[in-house]
């Protein structure tokens, strides 16, 4: 992606809102804090965080008044804007209008000759389907979407709003793309109430996606499948989350809300990955773990609930399996002295 | 609810049953024994739960003449019939359609003039769809469902027979709500029978339902998600389960059947939760945690296969990892002594 | 099965390769190397699986020259072609069309008149759909496959290519039956290939299929699900794995691929099961358990991540509580000694 960037002028002419801090950073791309990503935008709405945006790589902030007055420094510019949720969100969503502005005027809503169709598909408003797609049946794609040349849509798969999907991706049976995400805040009077999902999926070149997968719009930044990703069956992730090019992830497993996974990692079957953490690249993680915190070193192997180095795993539970005698022995001594 | 009740003459006149003792109950709801909800009717097959009886709240009880004969105190209704699996299952059909008979005639089937519903969804006998409800592409609504007005049922959804959606909910992209559910009984020959499922689900208001999640209908009692339950993506809800008031359970987490979960509980992803259990009201349980047995004190946070108190699981994981230590420390000692 | 048998001259003729040792087999069926089948033909391409080789009951086995050279003993046919990925997928295709030609020229693509298919259900190609059997709304159906009689195919469920389903069998709401399973080779270039997927999958009578639940169709060998099996909802059936017969998997659990599973299992809910294992007639294995490696006694119950034997795990669970009390007690010794 090679956007237009905007600076904290524009950002605050557009939302209302005062710079504190020019910073030195145009804006391209709405992401989380903890996210890495050359000209980004984030936001803050909790003091925990704070130390996140002492980690962060120089960016734009938007915020409230309250927390910038915390942000001692950094090179990021900082946005203020009123302290309510809705107000938050409605500039977010302003944001994200703006800088996606450019990739929503490249799609031009058009649906090759060349490309097969089954009658029973639906396409609900404007929607750009390339050359050589193959669309099957009962498929039904939603507005805004664009699917790219030579990728396959197996019966039953539900794209859309706003989704972009690459070329010669294949999407299995009965697979959810751009489902809204989980996320609500809770009332003064207890219920919960949805935060808006403007956000939606971008899908590079190549990936796969399995049968009855599921992948979840973002809220306010677009969930990332890189290139050459390919995901198994029943894999659900969640809104935000970014999945860096040719990581493999296998059936069932399970990524939570704004995690960055890094590039070429092998993730088994059943592993699940707690919402806001960092995948090193390369990371291999053994099936059925549980992924609690964020992997740091690249390329290593991990294992275990909540997952340990794969090496320290097969050593504990060796001796967990030992438990019984190992007390034998503390009995015995216990008698002895 | 507020339906009529049944005594146990009416019930046993209903079944060709015979009253053993009155009791000084109005049957209004068939139940599960473990399940404590005013106007209960349950039943009792097998002496193995003749406990649950001594404990459960004053109610009605369809059993054998066997069993209740050893049913020896207690303020229960009882009401005996034939010994045999069909007959057992004929007149639970029958007390289920005399319970739910007011429910129903509530139903007039029609469909508002202000609902959307997409002319690729498909309407099968006769549904009711209430004022304001969207129905996207591709669903599918069995007969004798009910959705309530400003319900929304995005595409590839399923839903029905004979279930009731409350309003204001978010049911999303191919979630599967009342298909039959997972029980069997053996015969002699070795092969399983599929019991009976003609109990259905209710599902209250502002309730969602994540995408490709599924909810299996009741076998003789209907399964329940309260008012305000959000239900992630790729969740299985099993027969006859009940899930209290704002319980928010993430993705891909199971429930089996005939478990009661209370209000306010959060739980995270991957959680698996066996069946016939009873959860506390706002229990909070760690992703991934597996649910052996049933939790009484409300409030508390679980973690671990199986899961143990929060704390505990840290604790005792913190020395897992520490046993190759512990180990080499056991083994110097019985070096020195 | 009762199909035709192929010689090694017959199977090297068609495959344009050379007859190493005749044996004394005929080939009736493909089948990963591990799996016993009267009649197998089996493929080695990775000499890490030779010690297979000789475990392995007498069959035909295609493989290359150099791998065939460390072949020393046993009693195997042999045909070598060239060491090429594509020369022994092309290979393997036509072998599978030979064996399994009979099979489907048994299938005479028709619909029977006492059959009701719902109007939105789509018939792709060439099916067989037997006497009685329901097809619901939005069901899609792939060529080349056929639907024993009284087969319920509930709505919004995809099944095929050449899939061939039983009599009587259940399959519920947005199954998905013969997706392409998750295979691929590394290119030089590092990017991941489509492994070709020409084999289908075959399931037995009175079989159950439940919501959600995806089964992949095999490489180059059937995924097999034997008479009597029940799977519950969001299961995940990877390629090439083999059921057999009224085996019973609770929600949520994965068999990885070529794992054969044996008859009478009874396997809880959200289990995982590695690829390329073998687990024995009769296991038991608990909810939420890992299992990592081959299971080889019949009839035993297992428990645990990886799994233990089920008294195994509960005694090492009860003393992994214990932990922090045995820390104290190991730290009162150190001090006493």
């Amino acid at each position: 992606m090679n956007r237009r960037g905007y600076t904290a002028h524009d950002i605050a002419k557009m939302v209302g809102g005062q710079v504190v801090r020019e910073g030195n950073v145009l804006a391209s791309e709405l992401v989380p804090i903890h996210q890495e990503v050359k000209g980004a935008i984030s936001f803050l709405r909790d003091e925990r965080f704070l130390t996140e945006v002492y980690r962060a790589t120089p960016r734009m902030i938007l915020t409230t008044r309250q927390i910038s007055d915390k942000i001692r420094h950094g090179n990021h510019g900082i946005v203020v804007i009123e302290n309510g949720t809705s107000e938050m969100y409605e500039a977010l969503a302003l944001i994200y209008d703006l800088v996606t502005s450019e990739d929503k005027s490249l799609i031009v809503p058009s649906i090759s000759p060349n490309c097969e169709i089954h009658p029973s598909a639906v396409l609900n408003g404007s929607v750009h389907i390339d050359d050589h797609v193959v669309i099957e049946a009962a498929v039904s794609i939603g507005s805004g979407t664009r699917i790219g040349s030579h990728t396959k849509v197996k019966s039953g798969a539900r794209i859309g709003p706003n989704v972009r999907v690459g070329q010669r991706c294949l999407i299995h049976e009965n697979a959810v793309i751009g489902s809204e995400g989980f996320g609500f805040l809770k009332s003064d009077n207890g219920q919960r109430i949805r935060i808006p999902h403007f956000a939606s999926v971008r899908i590079g070149d190549q990936v796969e996606i399995g049968a009855s997968t599921v992948i979840d719009r973002g809220s306010v930044f677009d969930t990332i499948i890189g290139d050459g990703v390919k995901l198994d069956n029943l894999i659900q992730i969640a809104h935000g989350v970014r999945i860096g090019e040719r990581t493999v992830i296998a059936a069932q497993s399970g990524v939570s809300g704004s995690t960055i996974i890094g590039r070429d990692c092998v993730i088994g079957g059943q592993v699940g990955i707690a919402g806001h953490l960092t995948i090193a690249d390369g990371s291999q993680i053994q099936a059925k773990s549980g992924i609690a915190s964020s992997i740091l070193p690249e390329g290593q192997k991990w294992y275990g609930y909540p997952a340990l180095k794969y090496l320290s795993y097969l050593r504990s539970y060796a001796l967990f399996k030992r438990l019984p005698e190992l007390l034998d022995r503390l009995e015995r001594l216990e008698k002895r002295t």
